[in-house]
């Protein structure tokens, strides 16, 4: 038998029909569990999966970072074939490498970034309905669409480090509120259409639902019901959640990459 | 009771767990019969839909035309959240006017626009995996991905007038082969990402699967198993299916649009 030894992967994943990154009670659909089946299927035996972000139920992903230990005699590339081929096929690993043995990528990484995908229009687009957040009437045609200038005024005021206790959810334990977003930005006309609008949001941690109750705030900003201004005000001390906006369903969100602190 | 009159409708879908279009034996999945059973709920009693293009099983659409008649006192516009309420999230209609009754939209459309989307990369993107065709070892990395040029160049012989016998599925009986497309283009880079490559193909009428032929047989060329006047060669007298492309999957097909002859 080999030494132990690391893999580290990048999956991706459509996370409809999962209840989230996280493993839970057996019977109960999670990334973090298919993964571990899958390798367990090639190596014999039972292994732990450690994911870099605990993704909610119904976040997709492009480039989640997990890692596992193995004693598998198997060069890193080839556990990408031989785990998608035991993957359902709304999970699949991009890329592989090997590293330290022990490695937890959620203490490797640096910055994560975010996209969330807001659907403008009147109707519901049926190939989009799983990763954009169809607005409808949440957005009145008769007001001209969204505001792009305030929401952009908006999303920069939320750049740089902040007391982000408005910006998440009421049953985060976290005493330390206090996070730095390195990019927020809006951008009409995602996958070159008028109609997609898409949030970047990039940072060094998130509270919970963090992203999502920006997505919801900035939305607000876009339809009126909020201004930059009070953007602003929900940074200062004792502002709260019931002032920000709604927290934006999950399956218009997806974690686009990971970057880490060092490759082992 | 109203005088009979038609409604014409454009419709998305995403056709993934439909065997296509058209109603088949009760029990199987069809756009058309779900179509038909929403407008049923509408107006308490059966109504006959009719659609401008037959779509495969799998295929999905943007712009499907549909037209329907109705003795129901509802204005046109009435009818998309109408209709929107009863049908699956994986059908919604996008605007609904009046027409005469009887339209039959088949003989109303002039052209159509299809595309068709590969994805080119080792390993596959769930997110994209009902909506592209992902190519994988069709085309191998070592030799620099798809040839751009001669895509093109193969697109430009096949715009036009031909005889596209080549390019139909062997079970097509028309007699007549010879069709128009005035467009036939390849653009990489859909979605603002460089692994996603979309045709976009514009005509009058088609054969059986001739999209998917013209799609399969462009990405022959493109990874350099045809050359392009290999593609010219198709489209003499007394060629023959064999030699032309595979079938390209439905599922990376989207009906765009449909032009109609005329809007009454």
């Amino acid at each position: 038998m080999q030494a132990r030894r690391g893999i580290r992967l990048v999956v991706a994943y459509d996370g409809t029909r999962y209840c989230g990154w996280q493993m839970q009670q057996p019977g109960t659909p999670t990334i973090q569990g298919a993964l571990m089946r899958a390798v367990e299927r090639i190596q014999g035996l039972p292994a732990h999966v450690y994911g870099a972000s605990r993704t909610d139920a119904g976040v997709h992903a492009l480039g989640q970072v997990a890692a596992f230990d193995t004693h598998k005699e198997l060069p890193a590339y080839r556990w990408i074939p031989a785990l998608n081929h035991f993957l359902p096929d709304d999970i699949a690993v991009q890329r592989a490498e090997a590293c330290a043995a022990g490695t937890n990528p959620r203490f490797e990484a640096t910055e994560k970034l975010y996209r969330y995908i807001f659907h403008v229009g009147p109707t519901p687009d049926p190939l989009m309905r799983d990763q954009a957040w169809h607005l409808g009437k949440l957005v009145p045609r008769r007001r001209g669409g969204l505001d792009a200038e305030a929401m952009h005024a908006a999303a920069c005021i939320l750049e740089g480090e902040h007391d982000f206790q408005a910006f998440r959810s009421a049953d985060d334990p976290r005493e330390d509120t206090v996070r730095t977003m390195t990019t927020v930005s809006i951008q009409q006309g995602f996958y070159d259409r008028e109609d997609l609008w898409a949030l970047h949001v990039r940072g060094t941690a998130f509270l919970k639902h963090m992203v999502r109750i920006v997505a919801g705030t900035l939305l607000d900003v876009g339809r009126g019901t909020l201004k930059p201004a009070d953007v602003a005000a929900l940074l200062n001390p004792g502002s709260n959640r019931q002032k920000a906006g709604m927290t934006a369903p999950a399956h218009g969100l997806t974690l686009v990459s990971i970057a880490l602190a060092r490759r082992s």
